[in-house]
C-alpha cells in the first residue's frame, strides 16, 4: 500500500486514518449484514442504527441540550448562507452579520436577496487578518450571524461574540466545529461542512433550537424548511448515508481521543509548535494578528513571493501536500484540522527550519 | 469476509462489486497520491481528473451532445422537485405534470408553491398500476415533466411521452437512468438521485440544456440556480466528491459491460425472469399492467396479505434481502438495478417456486 503523505488540505481534508480503516471494512458489508455501508436502505435497521448512533455522539460530545434538533443535511454552507435569510429575515427586517471573511460575504450577500443586512464589524480594513473586538449591533435584528474561523485568512474567534441578551446567534463553524468544547445553550443555530473537521464533504450538520426550527417560514420548498428535515429526522427524503456514517465514526473517533477538551489540547499544542516557530523565525512570519489566530489554519508568508513560491517547490517535493495559500492572501497555509496528526507539523517545522537554516 | 446477500433495496441499492472494491483500495489513497479519495481537494489536480473523467464517461455512455451541460448537485431529487419551477415557472404560468406515483406527486406539491400546474395525465384512478397513453396538455405549458420510472408502483415509460413539438420536457429518471439507451435531444433536462442506479446517495445528476440553464430565474439563492453549478464545473461550492468519484466508476463498470444497449439486453432477460415466472405462477401475480412493467422494479403479490408476509419471512430467512413492497402497494417489490446480479433474479425464482410447490 502507498505511504500516507501529510495532507495540509483546507478541505475536504485528512481525516482519521482508523476511520478510514473501518469504512473500508464497511464498504462490501456493513458489519456481519452482507450489504455495503453505501447499498443499506436508509429506512433498514442497519441504517438507522448508524444514523442514530451518530446523532448520539454528537449529542454526546457537546453536550447538546435536548431543546436542539440535530440535522444532517446537504449542499454544504453555502445552501444556508441562503436557507437562514429564507427562514428567519422577512422583507423589512434587519439581520446583522460580522464579516470575517469571504465566507462571511458570501452568507451577506445571499441574506440581501431576503432583507436587509447590517455589517456589525468587519476586519476587511486590513484584508481580513484579525477578529474585530467590537460589534455595533442594529436595535431588533432578526439574527446575528458571524463565522468562527476563517479558513483562508487564518483568523478565528477566541470566543462566541459579545451579543445582546437573547440574540439569536447562528455560527457557521463549518472549518473549526468541534476542534474545542462548544456551548451550545449560547447559540441558536450552528451549522458546518462536513469537509474539514467532520468528515466527507457532501453533508452539512446543523445543530438547531427547536424554537428557531418552528419559527421558520412556511411558505417555502419543503426542503428549504428546517422542520421539513427536524420532523422527519433528516430522512424526509433520502440522506447522504454514507457521510453520516462517517460523521459518526469521526465523532466516535473524538471520544475515544478524550473528547472535546482533550481534541482542544492537542489542538492548541500542534499549532503552537508551529506559531512558536513562527514567532522565533526571521524568514517567515503568520498573517493573522496574535490575538486572532486559527487553531485550525495557519496562514504565513515570507513576505516575498519568489521565495514564498521556491518554499512552496521544496515542501511539496519533501512530501507535504497543499501547502499553498488562498490567492487572496498568498503564502503559505498549514490546515491542522483535529485529525491532522502532531507529528506531520513537527516534520512540518523540522523542514521549515532547515530550508530557513539553508537561506 | 463476510458473504454478501442478494439486497433487493429500491434505494440506496446494490452497487458493482467491482466498484466497491476499486473504492476499497483508494479509501487510504488515491492511486499513488498517498492521500485518500475523500480527503482530496476539490480543487487539486487528482480529484479534477477523476471528476472530469467522470463528466465524460456520462456524455460518452449517453451520447450527451455538446449543448447539454452535466452538472453534480446535493438534495436529491426533492430538492429538483422545487428547483425547477422555482427556475421555469413564474406566477400566472402552467406547468404541465404526468402523474405516475408518489414521487410525481411530490413533485406537483412542490410546483404548486411556484405557478399553476395542469395535471396532463394521471394513473391514480388505479393506484399507479399502469404508464397512461395518452394526455391532454395545456396550450403553453412552462414546461413537462414525467417521472420515467416509478419505484414504489413497479411501472416504467417505455419510451418518452409524446409531447408537442419543441417542448420543454423534464424528466426524473432517478430510478431507471442509464437502464437502456437515452436519446437527451428529446428532453430539455433529465435529472436522477444517484442512490439507485449511479451510486451512493447525496448526488444529485442533473443533464440539463444550456439554453435552460440561461432561461433560468436569476433572481434565487446562488445554490438553487442552475446557471451557478453550470458556470463552474458544479464546483462553486465544494462537492461531495466522494459521491462523483463513484458515478464515475460506476459508469465505468457500465462502459466495460458495453455500454447502455448491452446493459438494457441484460436488465430485460433479469426482468424478463421474474415476469415469466410470475406470468406462469398460480401463487404470486404482478402488480402493474403488462405493458407498463419497470425493467428496475418488480412489484407482486399474491393477493393474501398473511401469506405475503410468510413469504417474506421465509425468503428474508434464506438470504434474500429487502423484498418488502412499499406500504402503497403491499406484497413484494425486487429492485433489480443495472448493478444486480442475473443470478441473484435466477435465485429468487428457484426459491418461488419451491415456495408455490411447497403451498
Amino acid at each position: 500500500m502507498t505511504s500516507r503523505v501529510y495532507n495540509f488540505s483546507a478541505g475536504p481534508a485528512v481525516m482519521p486514518v482508523e476511520v478510514l480503516e473501518e469504512a473500508r471494512e464497511n464498504l462490501l458489508s456493513l458489519g456481519e449484514t452482507g450489504i455495503g455501508i453505501l447499498e443499506h436502505s436508509h429506512r433498514g435497521k442497519a441504517f438507522m442504527a448508524v444514523r442514530d448512533e451518530a446523532e448520539a455522539l454528537i449529542r454526546e460530545l457537546a453536550s447538546i441540550p435536548d431543546n436542539y434538533d440535530v440535522l444532517f443535511l446537504q449542499g454544504g454552507a453555502s445552501l444556508q448562507f441562503g436557507m437562514i435569510p429564507m427562514n428567519f429575515l422577512s422583507e423589512g427586517q434587519t439581520a446583522d452579520y460580522l464579516v470575517t471573511g469571504a465566507w462571511s460575504k458570501k452568507a451577506v450577500t445571499e441574506a440581501k436577496l431576503f432583507g436587509n443586512v447590517h455589517i456589525a464589524s468587519t476586519s476587511e480594513d486590513r484584508n481580513f487578518c484579525y477578529i474585530p473586538k467590537q460589534a455595533q449591533f442594529s436595535s431588533y435584528p432578526a439574527y446575528i450571524h458571524f463565522t468562527s474561523n476563517n479558513t483562508i485568512f487564518g483568523t478565528q474567534y477566541a470566543a462566541e461574540p459579545d451579543v445582546p441578551e437573547d440574540s439569536i446567534l447562528i455560527c457557521d463553524a463549518s472549518s473549526d466545529i468541534f476542534c474545542r468544547p462548544i456551548d451550545v445553550s449560547k447559540y441558536a443555530m450552528i451549522y458546518a461542512g462536513a469537509q474539514k473537521n467532520l468528515g466527507p464533504s457532501g453533508l452539512t450538520l446543523v445543530i438547531i433550537r427547536k424554537d428557531l426550527v418552528e419559527a421558520g417560514s412556511e411558505s417555502l420548498s419543503a426542503m428549504l424548511q428546517y422542520r421539513t428535515h427536524a420532523e422527519n429526522q433528516s430522512l424526509y427524503n433520502t440522506p447522504p448515508t454514507f457521510g453520516i456514517y462517517l460523521v459518526g465514526r469521526v465523532c466516535a473517533w473524538l471520544k475515544a481521543q478524550g473528547g472535546l477538551a482533550a481534541i482542544e489540547a492537542k489542538n492548541r499544542a500542534k499549532a503552537g509548535v508551529l506559531y512558536d516557530y513562527l514567532d522565533s523565525s526571521e524568514l517567515f512570519r503568520p498573517t493573522a494578528d496574535h490575538d486572532s489566530r486559527s487553531l485550525m489554519n495557519v496562514t504565513f508568508v515570507t513576505g516575498d513571493a519568489d521565495r514564498d513560491a521556491e518554499f512552496l517547490k521544496q515542501v511539496t517535493a519533501a512530501g507535504f501536500q497543499n501547502l499553498k495559500g488562498h490567492r487572496s492572501v498568498g503564502g503559505m497555509r498549514a490546515s491542522i484540522y483535529n485529525a491532522f496528526p502532531a507529528e506531520g507539523v513537527d516534520a512540518l517545522v523540522n523542514f521549515m527550519r532547515d530550508f530557513e537554516a539553508k537561506s
